[in-house]
């Protein structure tokens, strides 16, 4: 089964404009790529990159400027539905998690990330597509429904956890030590605890 | 062994205030007490509650008004370390999340909760105690293993979610059908769809 990691190469993750520079933002997705990279390669699953512009990996890559669904569903016409794909801000992500997407015996497998999207799937269903406006792990249950897919989802927070603004942040450093945690470490984040939840400061 | 959920009889989620009354929020914390009462029997575990004053539910409810630290150290005082606590703000809690904590063989079994959290764990250990205060998860790592305790700690985004404040609701609306996301349904609540994060609006 093709494994597909799409990334934004050209000005990624623009809400966490407020901590970072573009071009941090850039090593940034780099760093977390690299991540989801590796826990990948750990479970001997050959991995592609997709990006909208060139980015630095450990992986191939194709520039595909078209946007996330037109891609995706490109490549689901194009395997007959056997694909996996795996965002790229997946930090926390580890072997274990890996395979507790690929282990239930379903044709859609979702794990549904923080806020009602879709961090990554695994299809086995020749009429699955996807569509990720809005709350799209919703809309990826109704669509395998509607295809005659069986649907399994699973229960990983390190699957849910796409880091997408300031408040992701603390998260990366209380649940990682790769790349991505490295790079905020060298860039100054430290995690601050206050009474209720843990944010971070940058020093 | 032993399974406590401690909850907040008097004034539980004031971070919710924003959104809810003092009597909802009173309503809303049973409800997702009921929630994981639930899961916690579909495993045949008996589960007693600890409340800071009486809540209304379907187990054994010990009234004690002491800070969580006190009372949880002093049950596992008791228990010799041999003792389950799950939070009672955990709606999408699933029997299968449930045995999720269970299943691991080791001294002292952490569930992580988003933002530092520790929202449930095992110990088996006679020198494991709490320290709820900050990024607790940390703490409780640190502890375990000054005991001499071996540590796992669970991969489950049900067990990770509690709901503390207004941003946390659309993951009950989205992941549960349970007695948490009934009530919210009927007091109003309802997902809006923005283009990034999913969130909620009272109608």
């Amino acid at each position: 089964m093709r494994v597909v990691v799409p990334v934004s190469g050209s000005d990624p993750k623009t809400r966490l404009a407020p901590v970072l520079t573009p071009d941090e933002r850039r090593d940034f997705t780099e760093a977390m790529l690299a991540d989801v990279l590796r826990s990948l390669e750990k479970t001997d699953r050959a991995t592609e990159v997709v990006a909208t512009a060139s980015v630095a990996c450990d992986a191939p890559v194709t520039v595909d400027e078209r946007g996330l669904d037109a891609l995706v569903n490109d490549l689901l016409a194009e395997t007959d539905g056997k694909l996996a794909v795996v965002m790229a801000d997946l930090p926390l992500l580890t072997p274990d998690a890996v395979e507790t997407l690929f282990a239930p015996d379903a044709d859609v497998v979702l794990a549904p990330g923080l806020g009602g999207g879709t961090n990554a799937f695994v299809s086995r269903h020749p009429d699955f597509r996807v569509d990720y406006h809005g709350a799209s792990i919703r809309d990826h249950r109704d669509i395998a429904r509607a295809a005659g897919a069986s649907v399994a989802e699973v229960d990983s927070r390190r699957l849910a956890t796409d880091i997408d603004v300031p408040g992701d942040i603390a998260e990366v450093l209380l649940h990682s030590d790769g790349a991505a945690a490295d790079w905020l470490r060298d860039a100054g984040f430290e995690l601050v605890v206050t009474d209720s939840r843990v944010t971070v400061e940058r020093v």
